[in-house]
């Protein structure tokens, strides 16, 4: 069973996953070339019984579990990060701290389609994926062990795709991970101060600036942040203030998936179809913490969800390592005028 | 001019470097595979003139500057991402924090042979190369504006090396790298309860358990961390408590050359000459901050220099980026267990 670990000199935790495990020689040489091959593609219609069971399925009509006609699918990851069955041990060992592996690790298919990408499919189809994001999110809220749930996607191979059939992915942890605590720290402490929400400040702003917005739409705003460590790194937010994304109504997620789909196509073109990154910031579980019944009860007025988009098209290197720095050759001001600037071809 | 900006949600800094700008059709393919044109390398006898000025050379005889016969020679990157002329100016920008880009940006060449990597060269080669990054350190030092040094290697193109020939860099930045002051604080705290240093804890710890050990000698420890965020990631730390690698005496920095090249060795024979970052992790410029000026006082003791080793042969990906977490699918303990069995060839 996988793991998790904490550094307390880094204080960061990492998954040991002894499930995914290597020897030496077999990270010597990288896997084929995408597409791969697309007859033994686990994703494709037919090829069902292939995954573990699945765990969700949107389709136009009645069907039979873990047959095909399906528009998206959800199934446990082949070679899960983490798993659900068992009971949750926290240990201290020597000065270090284990937890076991409990949690979930499931892979959202978005489409049957294994040449697509999410660049091409439809709004409608995006908007399908968006509603098993926030219905896998809802669910596994109701675990009281699972602490956080992370939704992400890695598209190509240099972001962390093993596979190139259109998908997306979610783990979900017994604890709330490092960088979303300091995430929702910093909201916190922005409220406590002024009783504004940090992420409302920067709508405001930027709009008001206009230089690093990227696009708008009446309900959704893309900023290019003005840290951006990568080159059109972007963040996506709704403009009226809310902590969840699991509280999206339909025609909020509607909206979404036309701007997602308008902004990937846009990154396509300029980039010539990027390795990316795009993850989901959402409230964690509503689980009181043991012993700290109250330690999110202001996350309603703090906390506002967000989608943060990074093309892989830069190097991390030792320099960004060792510091915690980013060196970004593109400013954010000129990305967003790029992205603005795109003529995306008649039909899109 | 590059710059500095603070993000105020992420609280992390990032270099905007305008110097290396791009537009966004040069993102869309990499560059030549290595070893590169060698005529067209800078860092060949004879092509002294096509780099910046030398700022160091180390040679076994006299010569003139930037004319060949060194052994290894240190010259400004070409392009910086940040520059030593200028006023440090320190501004506040709506909700934002922006530093002007002065610092230094330096390349080490470590060796004028273009075809070997560091792992060919001979212990007394490495030494010359820690004593050129020693040099440099102290030097840089005396510029109150530069608040840390950073000294790194990348090796690999996946590492982020944008060259062939040996070489490692050095980045000196006017605030202290927030990384970097996560770990020093870390430190200070575990000094402040326990009057004792963190990593000679962590040294004492595991060699008593044993298991996460890779390399030992007199002098020099190598850890496989348990919280280890990529498969092989090795920290490499003086047994005898120092916390300035500006302060290692010659007899020191020997014995470090000798187990640089062994595991150098022992790494490119079990993982195929893997890309890899090797990072030096030493106390910051003793100048005292504006205002505090004990904040460090404790450094002396509470801090202890490490080298920090990670190959670069898994992807950070979605989660990775959510969550903080690492997913690392190689336990320290069988890392450590590897690298101690590997059989080098005679001569090595």
């Amino acid at each position: 069973m996988s793991e998790l670990r904490f550094d307390p000199i880094r204080r960061r935790w990492s998954i040991i996953a002894t499930e995914r495990r290597f020897r030496p020689h077999e990270f010597k040489r990288p896997g084929p070339e995408p597409p791969g091959d697309v007859a033994a593609c686990p994703f494709e219609y037919g090829s069902e019984h292939t995954t573990p069971p699945e765990i969700l399925a949107l389709s136009r009509g009645p069907r039979q579990p873990n047959s095909p006609n399906w528009q998206v699918r959800v199934v446990a990851n082949k070679f899960p990060a983490l798993r659900i069955e068992g009971e949750l041990i926290r240990e201290g060992v020597g000065m270090f701290d284990r937890v076991n592996g409990i949690g979930a690790h499931e892979v959202i298919v978005e489409t049957p389609d294994h040449m697509r990408t999410t660049a091409d499919m439809t709004a409608e189809e995006i908007c399908l994926v968006l509603k098993a994001w926030r219905e896998r999110l809802v669910d596994l809220r109701r675990d009281i062990r699972i602490r956080y749930v992370l939704l992400f996607k890695n598209h190509g191979r240099d972001a962390g795709a093993s596979l190139y059939h259109p998908h997306s992915q979610l783990i979900a942890t017994p604890i709330i991970p490092t960088a979303v605590v300091e995430e929702l720290n910093v909201a916190r402490q922005h409220w406590a101060h002024k009783e504004r929400c940090i992420f409302c400040d920067l709508i405001q702003q930027e709009r008001a600036l206009g230089d690093r917005i990227a696009l708008e739409t009446d309900r959704f705003v893309l900023i290019e942040p003005f840290a951006s460590s990568f080159p059109f790194e972007t963040w996506l937010l709704p403009k009226q203030h809310s902590h969840d994304f699991a509280h999206c109504a339909d025609p909020l997620l509607e909206d979404l998936a036309r701007l997602v789909r308008d902004f990937l196509r846009r990154i396509r073109e300029l980039l010539d179809d990027p390795p990316y990154n795009f993850i989901l910031h959402t409230a964690p579980s509503p689980h009181p913490r043991p012993g700290q019944p109250s330690y999110w009860s202001t996350i309603e007025y703090d906390y506002h969800w967000h989608i943060e988009f990074i093309p892989r098209i830069t190097r991390i290197a030792g320099f960004e390592w060792g510091s915690g720095f980013a060196i970004n050759p593109t400013a954010p001001e000129e990305a967003a005028r790029f992205l603005r600037e795109v003529t995306l071809e008649a039909g899109a």
